[in-house]
């Protein structure tokens, strides 16, 4: 064979989070040995009605379980995490490796789920070695503390992955950045950076913790009422903020919703939260407190249906409602296709008597990630010889890859690919190899994973547009005469009360189909009839409502 | 009667457009006189799947048709116009006026509709009476040009209706504001201004259009291959810029969509596009112009379906495809919910190699909409004694209310109200009846008028969700047993042939159930067999796959 000593390349295979944002899950191969790096879910848009999420595809790995040193996980978020529970069974239950407050979350939540986890705990600074890999993790800022870049030591050099970052000399709950550690392991000779793409079409710097902080501070200081903030509960950072500045303003903190609750927990339990003894307080008792001293930690800034804040707007909560004068705070991004529902929120809390504030009137959420000048920076730094945009939609991975040459990286050294694609690092430079791997979406619908696909799909978005006619006709297997009148069950199409002719006139149309198509004698075509009636209802249909349910004809002979 | 002189009275009723973004349309009552300003449209979001629009409801003009005095309409966007072809024949087909520009977008739009209309052209500056008020439209700044606010001369003194509106002293295609006519309106007193709240909570002066101008000549000036600009149809200004740049960089223009050509041909019939003979094109002729000399100005910025954008980067267009080095410009912003579809084009864009611009990155668009520094001047140009905040979600409106308060209006004399509210104002001022008007939507979809109501929407949020499971059981009318194998019918739910043995499972649960609830002689008790069906087979279903798809039993008796 020409193609020898594979062990003298790298495979870098992303199984998710290049070409999207969520689902981050990257393969590192040396030799035949797999080190992974992270395994997070992605949420579904509007198109994938029904779906809780989409996983990674991880049939590549099928037959390969033996040669998966590990799994490193670089913090506690879900598009990070979130696929733990589904996969690592199917991969032959590999190590995993992550931080103590990452390790807390996916312990807890694997209780929700059979099996048990083998987890190690790593930290700053502190080496560790799995087949060919040695691995370094180091402090990166982000919006959850306990967020590690890593430096994985191979045959072939050095690469270093940056989880989500960005660089704040100012943030709340963490050091600020260490950029002699950074310039430390440029010196040392980074083979290939693997940097976060999330802001590259972002410009300048992102902003630090430190305005959020002050914007809040000035918040808090004017409000009278209570205040109701709103943010993701994996924020955590941002929810030490409000516990401190509930503090500065005598304040009890009750957190609300089930994620909220359970983060705060494990949080606080390991010291990432600093709360004063008898600040936190369930809901229940905060209530007889006066409304001016009260703080309400909840979820639902993007308006989820079930959420604490949704269910307080429509009042069917039972403890809290909106008081007059009530200030509430989102502090948060809205992700993109919320918009809708994050403004209906606002509009109910406004006519409710709340005072509103949210990200876009004034700097109350920072983004966790690096923009443009932070990208260069940290390319400069670690002065890496390769480079390879990783975590975002495909337009920020080739924005990424632009900047990056432009910081004097040449083309040919910067691996520009996506999910299933295959970058090859050997002697000679970077490949992408002609052959992918499997990454379609494997799509989680309750206790089904992978059950759902296309076929499904298409047919919920076709429900959802214009509903569904069953026509169930009794015929005479001898005969091909109709017995009786049809049945017609329509939901999705028109209100079928009030529809009473179209419904009289589209049983005589199924009655003289059927009659023309069972033929005056002879052996009957019953596929041929039940195709009959689809086609001639839907087009009767189409032609008197131009709408198109889909037409689903049972035909019962006896 | 107590309550005399209801001719002394200003009633002003929105059926649309105040709490929302959308379906504009206001009444304004003087005794039993109504003038109804603008007829527009709205555009369903996710929630409604299936609903093309969604117009007023204008209940409450039943038996009030002869009481019209007209229709005046302020601009030729849909949100202003589109619910005309849907009420005007409903509501007696009171007359129109509207500007030249609006008059024939809406007359073409007529064409596909039966029933002719009879619209006066209005014109700045050019009073008309209507009963009891006499209108004078000025022109006002948007991104269309024929754009009129309204000065309403009543018994009780003056209305100004801004129309939708922004100050702009480098405007393209129009003059710039008349900041002098403004005054010379205010000095004659103003009893109430009704003023555009769409962008009151966005700090500052909105953008103009000459910085949007200077920037997209940059790009022009850059471009190598084709420029393909993807814009709203309705902005025919932004729509000017392009044609004019072109020219200046010697490229032809072809126009793409159905909407696109449209209201090109109509405008540069009317003078409201200037375009040197020979610059626009056909596409098919200008595909054998180099790439460099050609524009292709499309619709599709917000990722439609069937948009010319989206069949360009699906390959399903029929002349045009992208080539490696085109610039694509997004040259209007995102409406919020099709963000996702938005990324999913310009990640394509990319893949297939061109150059993507959109208005994130650089500043290629500015909205229609004043922000708050042109709010404010407004109410200091016009000084009105009361204040009403319309066209925008509540809390814009709210925003607005404060913003015209720290003005210097007194709170009691602002009317903060939303669709189907009522606002009198007397010689004791301002008050908001206790009883409303209906204001519910009225859902298009198809040849339907409303005909779509919470029921259907409900079903079909449902069935996207889990599909649904028809279930067709024959059974004995005398024995109560089930003959034959019940047949299934599902989609949307699971993979049917790749779930044989649920479906195994559920066939015999619908037998053993039909069979027990059929009991063992005596009358049978259809309905609750049939109910019987419904939950023990849903119960079933969610035990095995934590799904709920719409359950729908029939029972057919032989």
């Amino acid at each position: 064979m020409k193609q020898s000593k594979p062990q003298d390349t790298l495979r870098l295979i992303p199984l998710g989070g290049l070409g999207e944002v969520g689902k981050n899950m990257m393969l590192i191969e040396y030799g035949d040995k797999i080190l992974i790096v992270d395994m997070g879910f992605l949420m579904p848009g509007e198109d994938m009605p029904g779906v809780d999420y989409i996983i990674p595809n991880t049939a590549y790995l099928k037959g390969k379980e033996r040669n998966i040193v590990g799994v490193v996980i670089t913090h506690g978020h879900y598009d990070h995490i979130g696929a733990i529970p589904y996969l690592v069974s199917h991969l032959g239950n590999p190590p995993l490796f992550a931080g103590e407050l990452a390790k807390a979350i996916i312990l807890r939540r694997q209780e929700e789920f059979p099996g048990k986890l083998n987890i190690t705990t790593i930290a700053d600074g502190q080496k560790f070695t799995l087949g060919p890999f040695r691995i370094e993790p180091f402090r990166q800022n982000h919006n959850i503390p306990d967020n590690f870049g890593l430096v994985i030591e191979t045959p072939l050099g050095k690469i270093v992955h940056t989880s989500d970052f960005k660089f704040d000399d100012n943030p709340v709950n963490d050091p600020p950045t260490d950029y002699k550690k950074l310039e430390r392991i440029g010196k040392e000779g980074v083979l290939i950076l693997l940097s976060d793409s999330t802001n590259a079409e972002q410009p300048g710097h992102s902003m630090s913790e430190k305005i959020i902080m002050e914007n809040l501070d000035e918040i808090f200081s004017q409000a009278k009422g209570r205040i109701i903030t709103a943010t993701f509960a994996s924020l955590i950072n941002r929810i030490q903020q409000i516990v401190t500045l509930s503090e500065k303003y005598g304040r009890k903190v009750a957190p609300e919703g089930y994620s909220m609750k359970t983060n705060l927990e494990i949080t606080k339990h390991l010291g990432y939260i600093k709360a004063k003894k008898g600040t936190l307080l369930p809901t229940k008792e905060i209530l007889s407190y006066p409304d001016a001293k009260v703080t309400i930690l909840s979820t639902g800034a993007q308006g989820e249906g079930r959420s604490v804040l949704m269910r307080i707007i429509n009042k069917e909560h039972q403890l809290v409602q909106i008081h007059k004068g009530d200030t509430v705070v989102f502090s948060s991004s809205v992700i993109p296709g919320n918009e809708r529902t994050v403004q209906y929120v606002k509009d109910n809390l406004y006519r409710q008597g709340a005072n509103v504030f949210h990200y876009k009137m004034m700097d109350i959420h920072a983004s966790g990630h690096a923009n443009r000048d932070e990208l260069k920076q940290i390319i400069s730094l670690l002065q890496p010889k390769y480079f390879m945009p990783i975590h975002g939609q495909f337009s920020m991975l080739v924005n990424h890859a632009k900047l990056a040459e432009e910081s004097g990286i040449p083309g040919k050294n910067i691996g520009l690919i996506e999910n299933g694609q295959v970058l090859t690092i050997s002697k000679t430079g970077l490949q992408v190899d002609k052959k992918g791997v499997p990454c379609n979406y494997i799509m989680v619908d309750g206790l089904g994973v992978g059950d759902v696909g296309e076929v499904v799909l298409r047919d919920r978005q076709s429900l959802a547009k214009d509903g569904m006619f069953v026509i169930v006709v009794v015929v005479d297997r001898q005969t091909g005469r109709v017995r009786g009148s049809p049945d017609i069950i329509s939901r999705g199409f028109i209100y079928l009360r009030e529809s009473k002719d179209l419904l009289h006139q589209t049983r005589k149309k199924v009655v003289d189909t059927v009659q023309q198509s069972t033929g005056s004698g002879g052996a009957i075509n019953w596929v041929y009839v039940r195709d009959n009636v689809r086609n001639k209802v839907t087009d009767f249909l189409f032609l008197k409502t131009q709408r198109r349910p889909m037409v689903l004809p049972v035909i019962i002979e006896v």
